[in-house]
């Protein structure tokens, strides 16, 4: 090895930065953090926190704060039940909500709850089951054995098993989780406040929102039973305080290939940059065309406006020629061990050509794909329901192992919640995404595609759109019902014109999604594999697994940063928040705070930067102390930490959350919701470990 | 040498294909298109087809094709002229235009034509004005001789001199057009037939677009005289038939470094997708809500999906890895040559870091840089006359050479009258528009930037955009007039919350100009000019130059190609339009088309797809034949055609035009545009090259 390659592999041996890491319970690195902060976190003290942490199957962090129950998130992580709950004459999202006793609380209808109980390595098993298979049959091999494990270990809908990847598929483990499907909200601040600032402080710090909100899971009718819950801590969060956020982050990917990040960079990113920014454009002109459509459309508007920002960020990172020039070497130094390892070679050969193959192959059916199959194939959310109803049918009679993963046993109580919601659907919108949709469709393919003209015939986007939407009853839960219990039989029986149409567009919807199945998601997911194998095998440790929305924890402190020279402080106060009020949205005080003026410190901390690493599906994540005791609420980071994604950047990367403090003084001296802040402090009463 | 170096050197001595090249007149390749055509222009023949091309200094190409000035160009490049000319009481998009007499014909306000009189080769006064100069010094002295030329050149009006760039500033010339600035409209057929198929089938093929116009240039109150003009052909054009193209195609990239490729790639086309993606979306909503928004707003409306497809198609090609790879090889293949040259090596010195570092100056200064003084930096029409008349004020009292350079002396006739011109301004849709620039502007630069602070204040971007649009006075014409001949006096007097706003903002939107100009463009340009000199160094020949909307001529043939197996056919006809009529926009046949049903056979030429290499800027370039006659009218490229910025494929890449005969069988038998035919008919009774 000459002098170049070993200083290269020192620096590829070093630690990690201290705060960098989305760690698994399981691994969780106690003796960097005990070297790093002076603070060893013992195992009970490990499993306390783990079990105070609720996960929000729609892709949310969450955790239990009162022994009776209650949940802490974010309100952007429920804003859709908000949303559902409200009506024309009462706009809960406007106005915010609290429930004054257990009775007033009011269920969502969509959201669900979980609480990791058990996690167990099933690896040897799934590497038993692909074991000498590639391509499709190693992908079908894998989703089959996946589907058993599951089956066999969820004994009830109270109990929900996944199979969950880590490293790249180096590592498979069951997680089991406690399922709350009777979710209630408990306590809700007005969106405006929730979100103030709105897009313009997406991402940014110094910020002052109050991205808070308390729900409650319900047993049986009753509030359930939390005996594993965070207790509020005694004194708040200071700068430079250590502090632990433990959550569900949604996906990063540091362990990417270089070629899936060039993937990412100049074809995946700029598509899906492109679609939420004309959603973008449209739905904001939409909303601003009458009262009703912005109250129908605001939320789904955010939506699009955040992820298009957390994206955009991403974008700018790979876009940032340094990234990647650090990620080329760090491929280049794995290759060379590789290479001078003759078993770990022959495991491995191959595997970086097949993958940046099967990304060509992706490059060229992406459209195809996307239009037909993805998450934004149509645009509607009532396409969305009949599509779902047209499968279930399908799939429920086939046995579990074969059919498509959503509609396996394990995933049907969740996928049941959702099409039995009871929760209006605005049709106005609902047309104008389909329309969307369609046309997207057209000009995707073009207008001489079969499939195009099979889908449109001789109408336009818009015409089709309106009678679809116009005409079908799945906007009614009990049609939906009723097609659901009714299986196949009553499905095909159907004259629903958009279920019809979802049976139409079925067949080659299923066929290219085949086709990326077995060409291009099984070749990434063997090869993604085989590199973390190989990678665990010549550094000889694994570090922390990317992330795949399970549950992990990372040590930080609170902390600012300095940016283009200029130092950005770590907490923000309530006096911030006034002086940062102009009377115009999204910079606009909601009454409710124009009224409480002064009945709070202005010194009181609001929200707070920290080094915590975290990214999107960290929202609502406890932030605890040493003690295990909750000193904040995650709800965002700064734009830096959406790089986050590729790498973590110790010196700007942060999260930010709502402060502790801030939480309780809104809630008593704001909202007047002294009822939340009495459970929260009674439970605080309660020795926060009780190990230690 | 080696082997592999041998063959790539080779490779790169391999000719250009056939029919690429943009080349011009003063260095068309007589032998190589005598050799692959069998046909050898003479200079007379070159002459005479480059006296009939005309320039629209909007950015478009045309023609004359009679001796009393009749020009023929696109629909679409002169749509803003329709649209200036229509009012909501007569609707001139919608319905066409046709003047039965010269009386009749109507002046388009902002359009100006330019023929091409002469050319002079100025490099040597430019280097040596240059000589010894880098960074700001070198930019400011070439700006300064380029004005001084163009100054001493334009003896009146009528005359315009450009010095131009060609080979990224390996050679500059002087271009000395006759200036037309009464242009009058003549014919136009309907929006929805210019413009049939719409966005899904803009850059597609086969098709049916009847994107044609003709005006008509004057002079002293009477139609002038053109003696130069390019006389229909006799005979159409058939599958496989030579076509030359002589055009203004405005931009490639083709010699491009590969830093600046990737710059594109990673920075600025997905900055400018999701701009223009996002303003599609709010722009169709916006049109989508009234018929009196979509009438002042669907021309614009084209014209960004018009941008974003063909933005998208340059995106696609650059995210092709096998596009960028061949760019690479090129490139290294440079640096190999330079390498062995010593003095070209000393010459070339540091040429590709130093475009590398100020790109990377640029990525971090694209966001300022775009949103204060950038192409769509606030976004508004009245906010670019107030900037306009607040710079104009400003730069006029200057010496010629020290000015702005679009403030010189001669750019001002069409500054003059693109600020005094008639048009109606929509109220409507640019308070829209000023919202969204100032809504970009805040979310781009954060709410906390001082600019944006100094910008908004406590204002919402809404309510500042409607305040300013609603405020100003600019709209109407003779306070435009005022304030441009009262000049600095009468600008600072003016209490227009508009001029005043424009004044407020220009001291930091001129400071990020200066740093852009000086931190980047000069430096691209001084170290383009160092490597296209050490181009011509190494390789001894210097090809066509890289297109910047100087007029060029290519050869090539009526071709259609194979998509994915499948043939494309060179030609559609009038039967395939009336088959592709479906009754919904943007595929229905207006009623002038439906009632000459069979009027027109079925089997006559419509479109036509051609090999010739041509890019954005040729729409409305002639297409004649080997006798110097017109048979078609370019106005538009096939999709493979937009990746032509960066590289010709002659397998695929492909022009689209009207055919002749199409043309003609249109305007006598669907239009009753006799008069026009017959001035057309009459024309080509002269000999076409009166010297052969």
């Amino acid at each position: 090895m000459d002098r170049a390659l070993l200083a290269l592999g020192l620096l590829m041996a070093l630690p990690a930065a201290a705060d960098e890491g989305m760690w698994t319970y399981d691994a969780f690195p106690v003796e960097t953090v005990s070297k790093a902060h002076g603070f060893t976190p013992t195992q009970e003290w490990l499993d306390k926190v783990r079990l105070g942490s609720v996960r929000l199957a729609g892709g949310c962090s969450a955790s239990f704060v009162s022994p009776e129950g209650l949940v802490m998130t974010n309100h952007h992580c429920i804003r859709g039940c908000i949303e559902d709950l409200s009506s024309p004459k009462e706009d809960l999202l406007a106005k915010g909500f609290l429930a004054r006793t257990p009775a007033q609380e009011r269920r969502c209808p969509k959201v669900e709850a979980n609480q990791l109980v058990k996690m167990t390595d099933v690896t040897a098993r799934m590497n038993a089951a692909t074991k000498g298979l590639t391509g499709a049959a190693f992908n079908t091999a894998l989703k089959k054995e996946m589907s058993a494990v599951e089956s066999a270990c969820a004994t009830s809908t109270d109990v929900r098993c996944d199979v969950v990847t880590l490293f790249n598929g180096g590592k498979y483990h069951l997680y089991e989780y406690r399922r709350f499907q009777d979710v209630r909200l408990v306590f809700a601040p007005e969106f405006s406040m929730a979100a103030f600032g709105g897009d313009p402080d997406n991402f940014n710090f110094p910020r002052f929102g109050y991205d808070v909100a308390f729900m409650r899971v319900w047993k049986d009718n009753a509030p359930a039973k939390s005996p594993d819950y965070l207790p509020w801590a005694k004194e708040g969060a200071k700068d430079g305080d250590l502090v632990f956020v433990s959550g569900h982050p949604g996906g990063t990917d540091r362990k990417a290939t270089v070629a899936e990040l060039e993937f990412q960079r100049d074809v995946n990113l700029p598509y899906m940059l492109m679609m939420l920014s004309e959603m973008r454009g449209k739905m904001k002109e939409f909303a601003a065309s009458s009262p009703e459509r912005y109250r129908t459309t605001r939320s789904k508007l955010r939506a699009v406006e955040n992820g298009l920002k957390a994206l955009r960020g991403r974008h700018q990172a790979l876009a940032d020629p340094s990234l990647l020039s650090q990620k080329r070497q760090e491929e280049a130094d794995l290759r060379q061990r590789v290479e001078a390892n003759p078993q770990v070679k022959a495991a491995t050969e191959g595997a970086w050509e097949e993958t940046a193959k099967a990304l060509d192959a992706y490059r060229r059916m992406l459209p195809d794909y996307r239009m037909k199959e993805g998450g934004d194939a149509f645009g509607s959310e009532l396409f969305g329901i009949a599509r779902q109803l047209v499968r279930v049918a399908e799939e429920q009679p086939k046995p579990n192992a074969e059919r498509l993963r959503e509609y396996t046993e394990a995933q049907l109580p969740s996928l049941r919640q959702q099409l039995l919601r009871s929760a209006p659907i605005a049709l106005d919108l609902d047309e104008a995404q389909l329309a969307f949709g369609l046309g997207r469709l057209r000009e995707t393919l073009g207008a001489d595609d079969p499939f195009v003209r099979q889908v449109l015939g001789t109408e336009s986007p818009e015409g089709l759109a309106r009678a679809l939407v116009r005409g079908t009853k799945l906007g009614d839960v009990k049609t939906r019902q009723a097609l659901l219990e009714g299986g196949k039989a009553a499905v095909e029986a159907s004259k629903d014109p958009m279920l019809l149409f979802a049976r139409k567009v079925d067949a080659e919807a299923r066929a290219v999604r085949k086709r990326y199945e077995d060409t291009v998601e099984a070749v990434l997911k063997r090869n993604g594999e085989r590199l973390a194998q190989a990678r665990l095998a010549v550094y000889g440790t694994s570090g922390y697994p990317d992330a795949t929305f399970t549950l992990r924890l990372n040590a930080g402190q609170v902390k600012g940063w300095e940016e283009n020279g200029r130092s950005v402080a770590a907490l923000t106060t309530f006096g911030g928040a006034y002086a940062r009020h102009t009377g115009k949205d999204p910079f606009k005080l909601p009454d409710s705070w124009l009224k409480a003026r002064g009945k709070v410190p202005d010194a009181t901390p609001f929200d707070m930067a920290t080094t915590n690493d975290i990214i999107g599906g960290n929202s609502g994540s406890p932030m605890v102390n040493r003690d295990g005791r909750v000193v904040g609420l995650v709800f965002d980071g700064n734009l830096h930490s959406l790089g986050g994604r590729y790498g973590y950047v110790p010196e700007t990367n942060r999260a930010v959350a709502v402060h502790g403090d801030g939480i309780l003084a809104a809630l008593e001296h704001v909202y007047g919701a002294g009822q939340v802040a009495r459970e929260l402090r009674a439970a605080s009463e309660v020795p926060a470990s009780p190990a230690r």
